[in-house]
């Protein structure tokens, strides 16, 4: 099912008609995007545009707009977060610099505005509008995400706040462009956005959980990743809340580096399970994907034409439906 | 003359909306903005909108886009080149670090874009166009720069095309949003663009004079500073072409750091002279402001309606015209 959508959107991702002048600059956008990722995005803002009877190719310009912007935000947060590797290669300012990554990303931000304008006719102001404010509020969620680092009165809500607006609006901004691609109307252009919004909080909070509690084969990468950086997640921030005075003296205890992974991650998992936050964290996830589930329930197209999204958001939530 | 364009500007350029939970992000965009410059590039606008016929505040918004994108690149700018100070005051990334530095220029960039589409009208396509179609020139200029920097076959011509896109575009981007805006033919659009850039072009010539041949007393910085960072200026240039072996042998000698800083401002302003390079770049710089103004001749306008760009440019490029 995402095989069509895939191949249309890797074909065009590379076409882009950049200045071969400027090879310093251009390579390293394409280097990030050959990289790969599942393309979720953009098969979004395509799935959306089918489902209001759009072809696929009414969006195509704007599902990549999305997958460019996404692919913006990992150049500069890997320079953030100091990260050397992204999806099993070199981050940009790893293989290359961080001057480099920084101007790169800049360019690439303005790649992406380029591609939102192609093929938008009337409808541009207003794709612009939805994106640009989807922009912000993505740079308004990194900086709420490295601000949490500094502080220790974060609450739960101010969490959740925060993957809502660094992870989830994109989502959401993706679904809707392609709905507004495909003349949706106000209110089936709103319940789209939320759904994807409802989704990606769903799903990112299911991530923390897996962080900690999934298998390392099937996550694909080492668990308690978040307990060893000391990671204000969810997770943490109910143990905090509803721990005993000897949780929160054990949780001060490992805070920062330890000498002994293994232990600070058995102790901490220990205390996520005493305090349910595991179940927490699980029920959370549950309401956002019950939520989702109703806003695309109030969509006006046929019940069976959502079938393709209710099946992505299952995939995505690893959910058996 | 420029006051009254000045204090509208002033006036509107720290009352953006922006949302109070985001301090950390918004704090050291409005640093920036208040610590000053001449406001070239929205006074620009500003006039270009006066001349073809518009109200101020038809076109101020998107001067104020433009004047925010220009402070965004500066914030990563000056991170790229490492700058501690600008306008004698602390750079972003040395007031705060580097990651403030990258997120807040990006909500920068964002932002501007925003300011943009405000009583944009029917008029935003057109003008988004030309806008990111330049916002791209700026970063391929910035680029071309840093290449440069590594390179040892720089032509005359391609440091005349690095200025051209690093900074002479956006000064005819100003100028054109300020046409397109005020309903200016598409013959006035381009002919008031290129005015623009070759004004920028002509001052940015001139000002690469000036930082060898200057009076510090009145260009306001240290006289010689291109020579002591080996900047690849069209002065350089123009001796490494046109030099005698034993010039360009001095020249390689100089290269790179040197225990003297007189001895090698002295020496390499002699070959500077001797090559006549200083003769070479003010006649460029006279042929590109040649340029600017038969490109104003050209408007359709009536030509004392003209006289406030032309006095503007004269300013900008110390002519007593």
């Amino acid at each position: 099912m995402l095989q069509n959508y895939l191949e249309e959107i890797e074909k065009e991702l590379y076409t882009n008609p950049l200045n071969p002048q400027t090879a310093n600059l251009v390579d390293p956008i394409h280097y990030l995007l050959q990289i790969g990722g599942k393309r979720i995005r953009p098969i979004l803002t395509l799935m959306s545009s089918k489902l209001f009877g759009g072809k696929t190719t009414d969006a195509l310009s704007q599902a990549l707009a999305v997958e460019v912007f996404h692919n913006f935000t990992l150049m500069h947060d890997d320079i953030m977060d100091n990260s050397p590797l992204r999806r099993g290669a070199q981050t940009v300012h790893e293989k290359w610099d961080i001057n480099t990554a920084i101007l790169s990303g800049d360019g690439m931000m303005i790649q992406a505005y380029a591609l939102l304008q192609k093929n938008a006719n009337d409808k541009f102001a207003l794709l612009f509008e939805r994106f640009n404010t989807t922009a912000w509020e993505v740079c308004v969620g990194q900086q709420m995400d490295m601000d949490f680092e500094k502080r220790t009165n974060v609450s739960k809500e101010e969490y959740i706040e925060m993957i809502r607006l660094k992870t989830a609006v994109l989502l959401g901004c993706a679904l809707e462009l392609g709905a507004i691609q495909a003349n949706a109307s106000k209110k089936d252009q709103e319940h789209i956005r939320k759904f994807g919004e409802y989704v990606g909080i769903s799903f990112q909070l299911r991530d923390d959980y897996l962080d900690t509690f999934g298998k390392k084969e099937e996550v694909g990468k080492r668990i308690g990743g978040d307990i060893l950086a000391d990671k204000k997640t969810f997770l943490y921030l109910h143990a905090i809340e509803t721990g005993t005075s000897s949780d929160l003296e054990l949780l001060r205890h490992f805070h920062g580096s330890h000498p002994n992974d293994q232990e600070k991650i058995a102790s901490i998992t220990a205390i996520f399970e005493s305090t349910q936050a595991d179940q927490e964290i699980l029920k959370k996830s549950e309401a956002y994907y019950q939520k989702a589930i109703q806003e695309l329930n109030h969509i006006s197209t046929l019940d069976e034409q959502k079938n393709e999204l209710r099946a992505l958001a299952a995939w995505l939530l690893e959910r058996h439906v």
